[in-house]
């Protein structure tokens, strides 16, 4: 069986924007589009040359239809999803009132991805990859959802594959004391974490990027900590430091950056590259993202961030 | 206190319809409206000159807003809506690949509505109204929406105010049996009731008008069938007969004809008019509903049904 | 009879705007709106919580009826609007070349709200109210409206109705020394004034706050004028003052602004508060309502304007 | 001076038609494109290869300058226009319910155009021409519309230009009474004259063919009435006779078919042929208005009218 | 290396259709689609469930991103396209004056698949594959194409891959004289060929079904020839039939039936069916696709196939 | 025969920009407009009050019938443009990542206007113009494009036509050297060079004004140099100078500044004006066609430039 670079999943859902910057009770005209951070990070490792894996539990209706062929459209191996009889394919709406008032409307609970179950995953299929990546929103999305992602975990784990753990807190979805005992969980069963800086205090109580690492490192793993426009700090057992951004000229969409910069470093390890390597070309990533109006669309090909790169000096960083 | 001439209550949805007649996996661009069974029949009878309340659960967001400002826009008095704080507004998508192909995908399910308990009843508001009017949708959506039409019959079954029942049968929302026996026995609790031929012969298991209508009227009901291009037929202890339809040069879209139909019959009856004349301005109603796009977007009225009822010969029925 | 907070009466038009910032010539495609300064007063009241009556002389066409539905879709009693047989809803288009250069053109002129007369009032229906409020725009659009205007003064000031008068100097509709000259009176005959620094020197001929609240508010009555990011001037018998105005981090839309801060004294007025807190709330309407795109859909209920202004600190006055 | 074959004038009007099939009050998105009988008649003459002046009174709006810029964008003169300081460019509504009803809310009167006015004419530019052409709907608009009609005809009928008359009746624009007096009295004043069957009753009071025919053509005159699907019936001093029309396979949109008929018959005409063959090819030119949407849109240029006459067999009219 | 059920390989064009039936000469609003015969019936084959490799020559544009990321989304394999450096991806805008006049304008010659030459062929590939597809219409795009299209013959013909062949006549593409000599030369070099009736008269000279298919299948080929509503005439040295067609309820868009039969055949021939049953089923898909707008998004999965064959009598051929 | 003030000639395209601002690859709605240097220079020449030819080779398609109609829809003489009956009217689409990412992409090669050839010319039409505008565009285009702007120049130049010459130096259509080699040459053949600042550096290899001027005017030319925000600088035998530009409040789209500043020297050069004042005037339209979205809807009428300039103080040019 042909092995796999990288292995993902977690919800992707329809996403509906109003055609006018309106409150959405006066508007009666919507585009689509498709929203989903794993799937989001499985496009950007594909667009960087590797091969990945994608799946989720699709509801049998034209939105999982969708999805499915977006996702395989952008050269990803889609043949793990399965199918709710039962549920539908999630959607969320966007409202925008100026740029710094979005609102979020979900129908995303009870959705077929949130019935996703142990029984949903291929235990060869997982062991396949060189890299496992989870986010922290999948347990967030049901008990099933979150019992799945424990026995990937123990499947990936107790096989040798990596596992990259990106928190993703999103506390709207539930309780902040659960999160933190799931999150913290999670991290401590994985191998590298990809925290933002709020995350990492989040999950520690500490304050300070030092002492964060210090606390997730433990037991052997990478911390690779976003700090927003000033890079990413990155700490193991044998080295540290701080990887300065680059410099963006205009941010057009900053959603979708921190998963270009997942799938930035994911690129990087592949490649067997020192980490100072591999956090720059993620923040690299994150920068090209925000240039561009979507969650995915923006995400680069190889050869563009690597002609971003030489183009660009490293000065600040954008990566979030 | 005010009194009011009908009251009705039902979940309105948010409908999307893609902006081409294409399978929605395909489709990127979605337009608005609002659709409701419930929410037409009052649309019907206020524009038709009586008082009208309606009410549902909504959620909390733009969509329940959107409902809300729409049916009170048409003159309904709203103010019995409750409010979920969990559920979010109920929608749906219709897909038209053809004419005869039209396909619904619904997110109803735990919707706003569904949440709809006895509780949310205002008893005085009920006893307030002349004719209570139900259909077999909402006892088909949840186990406390059931209990809430089982709720509102016996305040209004024990304190003198008409229940019209129109069955409406959904049998993608609840199985076969559950649904015939629920729904004869709704109908066994109600004074008129407004039935297809086809929902007679589910709840009677006859074959014949006069068979079914036997069967239904028994303890002194009412009972007008719609008989599709035929017209309707109405029986009760008294009377009955057939009133033929009226003809209708281009069927734009038949949903809502029965919903404009039920307004006619409350409308008549309200006028105290004999049950042929009620009847016949029905069977106008639901004629002129089906030569306008939209659910409620056609509804005549009081003016335009008796302009359109002295112009035509009556001798065909479209009211379906 | 049931007593009313507020009545207010004026034309609300049909606003159409291009799809694309292009010059119309150009532009094909155009989105329809509702516009008017005074339905965006009794929307903006009835959603702090009031019961408001609106009316105007609507035509009997399609875009009378959207306005119609519109505004009663919004809570407030529409039931004595009345229509010309002759003459169409009014309708404007917007031009909007750059964020600066935004032009109007009318289709206003014989206009069926143009027609208003004195025998549309319904002087019962103005007795009932608390607070009648009035803008300078009515008196502006004919002969007939203006004495219209001069009749519902008379009603409401005979018999103990405060009347609140917004200038809404418009010298695109008539001549500068006529619209002084009724203005000037209208003021004379009105208890609360509320006009912009401009208006207040338009009207006075005086340049400083002081000089022209003093000339105002002459014969007992109270003077509350806008400074724009400023916030607001009052002034009356037995005090005065500035509240500043609040922050307001992107400007979207200043349109509909002035109109909500008139929302926002009607309210405090109805609330009996002291004039300083009556104002204040004020300008956090006006700072909410320029934050979003559109006339009224900004507007907030009375909810989101305490959350405001609780979360801010009022250092800087936006309501224009 | 250069001499010009046609010369006409009348209102062209910005036409607005709804995105979808849906009662205006539901509508929120509109197209917008150009409009009027003369306007089309000279595009139709303009395609056929012949030098043509059109002209109007326009606004000073965009929307003046959009119908501009179309008509001159046919190659046709417009150098004749003269402006409204005061009053806008007309403009109408389109609401299609269904293929049967449809629904027309204008913004005309009071226009830029019916402000027209003797004054407005240039006498030497009309006796360039070898035809003038006028149609029934200019006299219909205003009082000084009309004196405008009546001196043209004046300026034309003393100096030679052959004046063709198509009565357009519309009742919607002005009584019954007057509109038969005063077409009667234009079409007495005419050379040759294009009505409908419908139009030479209303005119003559006869029910005929020939005995409108008779009526009519006293004095002279040539009488070319359109007979819809049957073709078209010509009548003169010297010949009378029917002219079979085309077969249409699908009519697409009636409206502009009698604007192409006149452009046909102006053609022929000018090529100085025989009435039979000049009326062929009008009736050709309906016949393929009618498959094209749009009123001018489907307007043929030379070649395609031969090309489409060489093809078909002229069995069956459908110029209307 | 893995085996493939089907390649085939040809020109996908990106398609513009205008917002509204009007002629491109007046429409400013276009909506974009793909359309390519190969490519649709690769999708069709995908869809029933087999493996499917497509390949062409793309532009660097975002619309060869289009088009590639599209098919792939299908679960086809697009690994094989090249790429050219100088020419952009074809497309092309299809105008609709009526539903029986549409016209199409081409962006088509020198577009980058014009370029495929047969140095682009993976002839390791091409022998993978049980199935080598072509149509008649890559050979008329350029002399490299047509190249391009007798080398892969050629690799799949003495090789063992059975070669299926859709004359796919385009006389706007190529003079009469050479499609017949080249497409006749291709049928020759062919295993099965699939003609429609008027492309069998074209390639043989004969008129009957008999007559043509006994000069096609010289060599031992089979014939399966498309009859339109009759359905479909097979005939190979052992055999031949005629299958009648399936009854269509309304013809939506006629594009794309052909392509679907040719994937009905594959399939069926793939499961090693009975010809009469492997024409049922292409029938079948033929009837399917009309009643779908668009080109490839009306194209069966198998289960809906079975399920529509075991609904349907099949008296009636649409397959078209 | 009529004289005519300019003539000039080049290929004008249809453009298409997507709806939302996205990568081209995720939008499938777009709307169309039209583009061209040489057009807008005569749609400014036209709007400030002078007769202008304009010709270029059209496709016999629609898009050829819009460009047509367009251009002559602005009082435009276009009766000498020929047509191509194999080449399409050229077209591109405009890609807008971010305000500074924008992206073309052409479908301009082998097009009509490329066809161009000398034996296109009407000499005679030619040597009616008092000026002749060229710019570097055209002879980038073809060999038979370049043929047909030399000989162009050889008709005016030997006649006492004055030739106007705007580099419009773009490097994606040809070779530096060849650029160079033939813009030089031409530039030595026109009377009057309008070069960027740029542009003068690239053909001279100079890199301060006045040396750039000195080279460029030899042989009594008169060269006019735009400086960006600077201004502009004009220098010839006798005087030379810099002439500021205007302030801009806000760039809403920069493109077609330069062919209005082109539009505005001929103007000032009909006039007979001196060049500080010439030049000035040029500089103003530049910075009224940036606050207007598209490339010639911008262009201002005589009156609109007066007002402007007499409204401005020119401390900043914006002409680019």
């Amino acid at each position: 069986m042909k092995s796999m670079d990288v292995v993902t999943f977690g919800e992707s859902m329809v996403l509906f924007t109003p055609a006018r910057m309106l409150p959405l009770a006066y508007e009666n005209q919507y585009y689509r589009q498709m929203a989903g951070a794993e799937s989001n990070v499985a496009i950007g490792v594909s667009r960087l040359g590797h091969s990945v894996g994608w799946f989720s539990k699709l509801g049998r209706d034209p939105f999982g239809e969708f999805i499915y062929k977006s996702i395989q459209g952008e050269g990803i191996d889609v043949s793990r999803c399965t199918y709710s009889e039962e549920a539908p394919t999630g959607l969320f709406f966007k409202e925008k009132r100026s740029s710094g008032d979005v609102r979020i409307y979900y129908y995303r609970r009870h959705s077929a991805a949130s019935m996703l179950q142990p029984e949903d995953l291929d235990e060869d299929y997982i062991l396949r990859a060189k890299y496992l990546h989870i986010t922290g929103i999948t347990p967030a999305l049901s008990k099933s959802c979150r019992e799945t992602v424990y026995a990937a975990i123990e499947i990936a784990g107790s096989n040798g594959v990596t596992i990259v753990f990106d928190p993703n807190l999103r506390l709207k979805l539930w309780h902040e004391d659960e999160a933190r005992r799931v999150l913290s969980d999670i991290a401590q069963k994985s191998h590298i974490i990809l925290p933002g800086m709020d995350e990492g205090m989040f999950l520690t109580g500490e304050h300070t990027r030092e002492a964060i690492a210090t606390k997730l490192t433990k037991g052997g793993k990478t911390v690779i900590m976003k700090l927003g426009k000033e890079g990413a700090f990155y700490q193991n057992e044998d080295e540290n430091g701080v990887v300065p951004g680059f410099l963006v000229q205009e941010v057009v969409d900053p959603v979708g950056a921190g998963d270009g910069f997942s799938a930035g470093i994911l690129s990087g390890l592949l490649r067997d590259e020192p980490l100072p390597k591999v956090v720059r070309r993620a923040n690299a990533i994150g920068a090209l993202v925000v240039g561009v109006n979507g969650d995915s669309e923006g995400l680069p090909k190889i050869e563009e961030v690597e002609q971003f790169m030489s183009r660009s000096s490293s000065t600040q960083d954008v990566s979030r």
